[in-house]
């Protein structure tokens, strides 16, 4: 075998060029932890800042060893913690769509926790804590996974503990490996049921009456889980984003280089539009749609072809005969006629599950049309068939329509080819389709991402040594170096309606019309359209004069003074 | 405004902190162009070898100015050139499909040329030449397009210079902007047309009775234009073949980390699967189909799904429910049954063009059906209804089917979800399906096609300014500083027989089964898909360690010791 032959061996299983020079990068650490080498637990005490929703009071009465411990007030460090707890068992498992970034959270956990300590890996996700499924993570793994992309270290799964047996399918897991506490690394209905298993656990689980301590630490590359400036973005958007952004900026790069195609780009992120007004500021694509904008403004199907259409006939008066849209996965829900028809579809699909599923495939769309009201019923008439087919497609476990699925991109790009030629025969209209996902979730941190996380984990950790339970782990003022800090879980809670029934739920923050970031872009998108200004904000960079950016929204909305980020 | 608003409008319009990062990139020149700060033309002279191929008589007969000036023999540099030329005027076009690192060779070409001659940009492509449509280009032009991917400041096209008319019509531009000198930016098609070109213009031109000299420089992201040692990629492969991985990469460690999709990427290039192997020896994944080897084997597509589903089998026996696909985009036409199929439908649908069109749309496939051989209409008939149109669409205008339009990942889950089912209906399989193409045509060029780049437009300008003509330029021994040399376009011609017609063309080098990358893949891969090995080489880096990678293939074909490569 030749010399190139072995090395290329070696390179195998996660040992890439790349894999191996990322594990030497140097993790900077807030001022609070110490030294960057040897990072120290800090000990935390409550700041001047209670949390409250509007169902405070029925949270506090779900809740009462939370509340009564926390009072709802978010905690500060208050300092090195002289007296390390010794002996602790603590388990970290991630739940939910995997982020970049997970890894180092669990880098964190285990440094923080040092040699008189022992952490445990879950696998996968919240299923393998129902099954007991633990093992203990080492230094070496620690090695192999820091700074790497993707949750494959453990694993990840959707599942929902709820059901009382669930819970005591985790006391027993608890007690079969004599836990002290889990980190639950997750989104918003993750941290949700943290808050529900920290309740759970408070107390009486061990034989001394003693509980365990149950600490969420905020992900999702949604970026929807934000709480103002304790928590102004969740880990795993920097990375998404990025790359997402890298891709759209090539294509945009490529519509002007070959000069006769527009593509339709559809971004993941369930329900908020975060992703892709992020993408629209990094590459400043012609036509960029906000989900929240086009609720806001109940703008009709018809309404958001016709503003992408004048566009193409605007841009082709120029001689531009190429472009990009961006689309949030989840527009449809957010189109009022298109959401009011959803809602009475799911109605209508749940109340008469039987004998739809036994009508033959080529008259489902008939028969379900025919319970449909008037309006909706038109609307739902006037769609392409292969939208029909999908709206009729099976719910999730949550009982939601899969909008993934729908081709929402595929929908524009035949409406909008309609109504340019309506508009103007003569106009050319080539269009292409993406959708860019999975490639997003599990690319090797940005070094924001790296930073951030590695000190969630570090931050997660002190909070578990602390003796604290109930609180999400956050780090604030990435700009000024970074402080450690914690959210108090219940502060976070309101009620919700869910399929039909009252639950707690920590509200998922979409994007605001009057937010720094929007009103940035509101005032740009009208020359954005008008003409290629576009940039290529490139592949992200680990090493070298451009790898020092965080999100340009969440830079806006903190009011930031430049793309620079600082911890430690 | 905010000082960070002000800041993000400075950075519209190829302003991003990534792109003005990349303008200030320092790039190496190889020796024999002197310093890097200020490199020099080099002269050139014949080296010992002469290139042939089975149709070199005709070729002699056809192109004979061509072969007179050099005997088809390929040029070494032959130190710096002592005298420059002077008040040259020289046009520069891109033609085909854009590639990475297409900006620096414009930046090349006009750095060697200096201030004592003019560079033309032709835009867009082949058809601006046609046109006249010619600007003088500026130092400030090359300031801002150094380093940047895409082709957007020339744009391109596909026009293909083939009737007398559009000859004349190229003699009337060379005429009235008194070129002395083309440079075409291209692949195999656009070479062999650089080829043509250089023979009609070779005398005649000006009122002395000269010539205008064209030079070809090699594009192309499938890496089907490579000529041996002489030219062992073009440009354009390694940044496409990078970005493809990245994503591959990602989505692997996706896979990992959700533990249930399986993903079927199929990946850009039209003929030859030399990206799909670049990937593939760059990410490890679990099956990888090369079209070569499928028409070798003569597989069909029954043996293809039955690989596959044997994979998803063995698999999920060790309980990994998951796994990655790679499908070349032209791996329909490779696989021997279809082949014929479609070879068949060209004829049927060329030879019934007028009776099809008029056949109503819901009868068509029966029409074109009954026209077929009983083999290919059994086959024909057993493909999904989403491929038969696809069989029947539109022709390409050189009459090929756009198989790129042809669902190919889709097909194969359709067909592997049921054969799977067949083995064992427990065995679960979910399946999502990519197609990355545009992505990978514009992005930043990598260091590797940076500098290749860079010194190939050096090179091209240095044939112009020793007044040589139909020659390609190149780059040899890109491990050992780089040497530049010219490869005589005649010397690569074959005749083929296309739409039934004798013509000249630069044959596509394929996968061969015997080179070193192809040997060496085929040892690893069932390791591969029995387990994840993968790896995911991450985005490409222009900083750092891990900015130094030549694509493996093309280390493993050259017998190089390392993936490093060294030019300068």
């Amino acid at each position: 075998m030749s010399t190139l032959a072995k090395q290329l061996q070696t390179m195998e299983a996660h040992n890439s060029i790349f894999e191996s020079a990322v594990r030497q990068l140097p993790l900077p650490v807030c001022a609070a932890f110490g030294s960057a080498s040897q990072p120290q637990a800090v000990s935390f005490a409550n700041s001047a800042r209670v949390l409250s929703t509007k169902d405070s009071d029925s949270v506090a009465r779900s809740f009462p060893h939370s509340v009564r411990a926390s009072n709802n007030v978010v905690l500060e460090s208050s300092g090195i913690n002289a007296k390390v707890a010794q002996g602790k068992r603590v388990a970290v498992l991630f739940s939910g769509g995997p982020a970049s970034g997970g890894h180092n959270v669990v880098c964190g956990i285990k440094h923080i926790l040092g040699q008189g300590n022992t952490l445990f890996g879950v696998k996968p996700g919240p299923k393998g804590l129902l099954q007991g499924n633990l093992f203990e993570i080492t230094d070496a793994d620690v090695g192999a996974i820091i700074n790497t992309g993707g949750f494959d270290f453990l694993g990840t799964d959707r599942t929902k503990i709820k059901t009382e047996a669930q819970f005591q399918q985790v006391k027993t897991t608890c007690r079969k490996h004599n836990l002290d506490a889990i980190v639950v690394i997750g989104g918003d209905d993750s941290n949700t049921n943290a808050a529900v298993l920290a309740e759970f656990l408070f107390t009486d689980v061990k034989t001394d009456g003693s509980g365990v301590q149950v600490i969420g630490v905020p992900k999702t590359i949604d970026g929807d889980l934000q709480i103002g400036d304790l928590l102004p973005i969740s880990f795993g958007f920097d990375t998404a984003t990025k790359i997402y952004s890298e891709m759209v900026g090539n294509i945009l790069q490529d519509t002007r280089s070959s000069l006769k195609y527009w593509h339709f780009i559809k971004l993941m992120g369930r329900s908020a539009s975060h992703v892709t007004i992020e993408v629209a500021l990094q590459t400043k694509a012609a036509v960029t749609l906000i989900s929240e904008e086009v609720a806001e403004q109940r703008q009709s199907i018809a309404a958001i072809v016709d503003q992408i259409a004048q566009a193409v006939v605007a841009r082709s008066a120029k001689g531009i005969m190429h472009g990009v849209v961006l689309v949030p996965e989840g527009l449809i829900e957010f189109i009022p006629e298109m959401n009011t028809l959803i809602a009475e579809l799911n109605d209508a699909l749940a109340h008469n599950a039987a004998e739809f599923a036994e009508e033959p495939f080529d008259t489902k769309a008939d028969f379900i049309q025919e319970k449909l009201t008037t309006d909706n019923a038109r609307l739902f008439a006037s769609l392409p068939a292969y939208v029909v087919k999908m709206l009729l497609a099976d719910r999730d476990s949550h009982g939601n329509l899969q909008v993934s699925l729908i081709p929402t991109e595929q929908l524009l790009v035949d409406m909008v080819r309609t109504r340019v030629k309506e508009i103007d025969i003569r106009i050319p209209f080539s269009a292409h389709c993406h959708f860019l996902g999975y490639e997003g979730r599990c690319g090797a941190p940005t070094l924001f991402d790296a930073a951030y996380t590695y000190n969630l984990g570090l931050t997660a950790g002190s909070l578990i040594l602390d003796g604290r339970s109930g609180y999400m782990a956050t780090v604030t003022g990435l700009t000024t170096g970074g402080a450690p800090k914690a959210i108090p879980l219940t502060g976070l809670l309101n009620i919700e309606r869910r399929h039909g029934q009252d639950e707690f739920v920590i509200e998922k923050a979409l994007v605001k019309m009057d937010s720094a970031a929007m009103r940035y872009f509101s005032a740009r998108r009208a020359e954005w359209a008008a003409d290629d200004l576009f940039t290529s904000p490139g592949p992200r960079q680990l090493w070298g004069p451009a790898a020092y950016q965080q999100p340009i929204s969440v830079a806006l909305n903190s009011g930031a003074e430049s793309l620079a980020f600082k911890i430690g």
